[in-house]
C-alpha cells in the first residue's frame, strides 16, 4: 500500500507536513504501543489475539458446519457488527453456493417482509452479531428469525443458530438456554474496529472468503505499521495530512473509487471516522463516492461547489481480466475505444479524475494491488490504526460515540421500555 | 405533502423567513410562469408536455412490447439518464416477472462480466438513454449489449432495442440504420429533470411501475406550486430556509428516511442539488443517510460532529401491513416491544431521532402520505421545482453542469478520442 498527496493549490508544504509529524511524533510512538488508557479497546491492534491460527481454526470448524448444508446465513447486526463482513463479502463473493442475507439493521416491515421470502424452502441459518445485545433492531431481528427457525424446523433449530456476543450478556445466557452456539465478541474491541475477529471473519469464512489471507493482510499491515517510524508511517502520514487540512478549513473527506464492488466497504469506512472522529463539535464529515457514476452527480460540486471538500483515492492498480470493446460494423460515435479493454479505460478515467480534481482540490492517492481478502485486512487494519491515530491528532477519544445515545432515551421511553429495567448501554 | 422545521437554538426567527421570502417573491413568480432565459431547460415545468395522455398510452404501447415476451430489461444510462427511473422501480417493484438491471453506468469489467452472465438464456431488451450519446459509459455499455443481442438472437434482434435520445444524434442515426426503435430525450429538459418523460417512464413502464400515478403526482404538485402564492408555497419554503441556512454557515444538507427503499431515491436528489447548485464555489454540499441503520455510524457526527450540517427528513406516514413483534417463552430483553408492529418502532425511532437531532441542528420535515407511484411523481417534481427556486436564490444556473467536462478532456486526451473528433459536449 502506498500513499502519494496531491495539492496543487499548496494550502500546506511538504516542509510543514514533516515539522508537524515531527511535532506529534509521540502520537505514533504512543499508538504503535498501544496506550494503557485505551486498553480497554485495542483488542484489534495485536491481529493475532483475535485472529491468531487457534482462533482462525475454530471460525474455519463452526463456519464448516454451517456450509455443509446450509444456503443461506442471515446476518443479524447493525453498525460495526455487520459492516466489515457485509463489505468483504458482498465485493468479493459472486454467486457461490452460499448466500449471505442482512437484518437487524433496520426497523422496516417491508425489509422484514422481503427477507422472510427469500428464506423460503430453504436451509437457513443464523448468526446474531450484538456485543451488549441491547440494542433493538438485532433484538427485534433476531426474535423474529429464531422464531421462524424453530417454526420451520422444530426442534433441533438450535444448531442452526450462531451468537456472536460478550460474555456474560442477555445473548450469552440465551446460549445457555436454548443450546446455541456462543463466539465471542471481544469485551477490547469496539464494533467499528472488529473486522478482524469472530464478529467479521466468521460471516466471511461461511461466505466462503479465505478468512487466512485477511489475517495475513491484517497482520502483515500492523507490522508494517508498528515498525515503521515518523515521516515514513503511512497511516502517521494519513492522518496528518487529514489533520492539517481540517486546520486548513476542509470540513468534508470524500473517499472515492471507480471499483463498484466498494460499496459497502465504503459504509464501513464512514461508520469508522464518524464514529471516532465526531464529537467535541469536530471532525471531518467522511463521505464517499462511487465513480465513474458519481462523476455525473456529486463531479459538479467536487470541480465547482463550495470548497470544503478534499478527495481519498483508493486506487486499486491490478483489475483482472478484463471485457473488451469490439469494433462494429457502422461508426457509433465511440470508434477511438475500439480494441480498448475497460481496465485501460478505467485507469486513463481515474488519472483523468485525479487531475482534474487534484487541480482545485486536495487529494490522497491511496494504491492497493488488487482487491481480494488480503488487501481487506490491509485497509482494514490501515483505516483502524490511522483513525487512532487521527482521533488523537484531533484531540477526541477513539473509541467512544457517545453521541449515539440521545435518540434512544427518546424511543425507549416512547416504547415503554423504562417499565422494564432502567440501564441502556450503548452499543455500536 | 407538508413541510415543518426545527430550529431549537433559532438561527433565524419565523419573522426572518417570511421577510426573506417576500423580499425574494419575485424568484418565485417569475418561476411559476417559467422563465424566459432558461425555456431550452424547462420541458419538465408542465408535466402534461412531456407526460401527457398521448405520450403515456405512447409509452405504454412500446412497453406493451418489451413485457410481452421479455424477462430482462438492461437500462444502459448513466447520472440523469438512469435515477428517476431506478429510484421508483427499486424502491416498488417487488419481484415482478420483469427484471430490470442497469448498464453504463460505470466502467468496471467485473460488473459488465456478472452483468452478461444474469442475462443468460433469458428473453433480453435494452433501453439505452443517452441525451447526446457523446458520454463514454453508455456508449460502451451499448456497443457490448447491442453485439451481445445480436450474436444471441441473430436477425431480428433489432425490435430488442429501444433507444432514447434526442433527434439528430448520433443515436438516432443508429437507430435509422438499424431500425431500432427511438424516443425522445426531449431537447428541454435535462437528464436531472427528466423522471416524467420518456426517460424516466419509459423503464418504469416496462417494469410494471403505474406510470399514470406517477405523472398524476407529479401533475397535482405543479398545479399545487404554480397556484400557491408566497409564504404558502412548500417549494418555496423549502428553497428559502435552505438560502437561510447556507447563509448561517451550514454546508452539508443531509437528506434522511427510516425507509431503506429509498436508496435510489437518495442518489436522483443527490445528483439534482450537486449539479443544480455546486458551481462558482457555492451550494451545500447533498448527502443522505438510511436511518435507522446509519443512527449507528453516522449518526455520532450528526449529534456531537463539526456543525455544518442541516437534516431534511422524509416522513413517510403510512407503513402498509406490518410484522409484529411475538411474546417469546424465555425474556430476551426486548419484552417491552411485544405486541409492538415494526411500524409502531419504526414510528417510535423517527420522532426519537428528529427530537434528538433537532435539538441540536435545524431540522425539516417533509411529509408524505406514503410510499407509491403517486408520491414519487409528488417528489420528482416537488424537488425539481425546489431546486429552480434554490438555484435562483444562490445566484446560480440551476440548469447547467459546466464541472463535469473538466475530467473529460483529460479522459478523453489518453484514450485518443481527439484524433477522431474534435468536438465534445456534456450529458448530464
Amino acid at each position: 500500500m502506498r500513499l502519494e498527496f496531491y495539492d496543487a493549490e499548496r494550502r500546506f508544504t511538504l516542509c510543514r507536513l514533516k515539522q508537524y509529524m515531527k511535532q506529534e511524533a509521540d502520537i505514533l510512538t504512543r499508538a504503535q504501543a498501544g496506550e494503557e488508557r485505551y486498553s480497554g479497546n485495542l483488542g484489534w491492534l495485536h491481529v493475532d489475539e483475535w485472529a491468531g491460527e487457534e482462533k482462525l481454526r475454530e471460525i474455519e470448524t463452526c463456519a464448516g458446519r454451517v456450509r455443509e448444508d446450509g444456503e443461506i446465513l442471515v446476518v443479524i447486526g447493525i453498525g460495526g457488527s455487520n459492516q466489515a463482513a457485509r463489505a468483504v463479502v458482498e465485493a468479493l463473493s459472486c454467486g457461490g453456493p452460499m448466500k449471505i442475507l442482512y437484518a437487524g439493521n433496520n426497523v422496516s416491515s417491508q425489509y422484514m417482509k422481503q427477507l422472510l421470502k427469500q428464506l423460503e424452502g430453504k436451509s437457513v441459518y443464523v448468526n446474531v452479531i450484538a456485543k451488549n445485545f441491547e440494542t433493538l433492531e438485532p433484538g427485534i431481528g433476531f426474535r423474529i428469525l429464531r422464531q421462524y427457525l424453530k417454526e420451520r424446523n422444530g426442534t433441533g433449530y438450535e444448531r442452526r443458530v450462531f451468537a456472536t456476543g460478550t460474555r456474560g450478556s442477555r445473548l450469552h445466557e440465551l446460549c445457555r438456554i436454548y443450546g446455541y452456539t456462543f463466539l465471542d465478541f471481544p469485551e477490547n474491541i469496539g464494533g467499528r474496529y472488529s473486522g478482524l475477529c469472530n464478529v467479521g471473519l466468521f460471516p466471511a469464512a461461511v461466505a466462503g472468503m479465505d478468512i487466512r489471507a485477511m489475517a495475513a493482510g491484517a497482520g502483515d499491515m500492523e507490522r508494517e505499521l508498528r515498525n515503521t517510524k515518523g515521516e515514513e508511517n503511512t497511516a502517521f502520514q494519513y492522518a496528518a495530512i487529514r489533520s492539517l487540512l481540517y486546520q486548513e478549513g476542509f470540513r468534508v473527506e470524500m473517499l472515492a473509487s471507480f471499483e463498484p464492488r466498494l460499496q459497502y466497504f465504503y459504509g464501513w469506512w464512514t461508520q469508522l471516522f464518524a464514529e471516532s472522529e465526531g464529537k467535541q463539535g469536530k471532525g471531518l464529515y467522511p463521505t464517499a463516492v462511487k465513480y465513474s457514476e458519481d462523476l455525473h452527480s456529486i463531479g459538479q460540486f467536487v470541480q465547482e461547489g463550495t470548497p470544503i471538500l478534499f478527495e481519498t483515492f483508493l486506487d486499486i492498480e491490478e483489475q483482472g481480466d478484463a471485457v473488451s470493446v469490439e469494433a462494429d460494423e457502422v461508426e457509433d460515435g465511440f470508434d477511438y475505444l475500439n480494441g480498448s479493454s475497460l481496465a485501460d479505460i478505467s485507469r486513463a478515467a481515474f488519472e483523468a479524475t485525479v487531475k482534474a480534481h487534484s487541480e482545485r482540490l486536495p487529494c490522497i492517492r491511496i494504491r492497493i494491488d488488487e482487491l481480494n481478502e488480503y488487501s481487506f485486512g490491509q485497509l482494514f487494519y490501515f483505516f483502524e490504526f490511522a483513525c487512532y491515530l487521527s482521533g488523537k491528532l484531533l484531540g477526541v477519544n477513539p473509541f467512544d460515540q457517545p453521541g449515539v445515545e440521545n435518540y434512544k432515551g427518546y424511543m425507549f421511553e416512547a416504547l415503554g421500555k423504562y417499565k422494564y429495567r432502567s440501564e441502556s448501554n450503548g452499543e455500536n
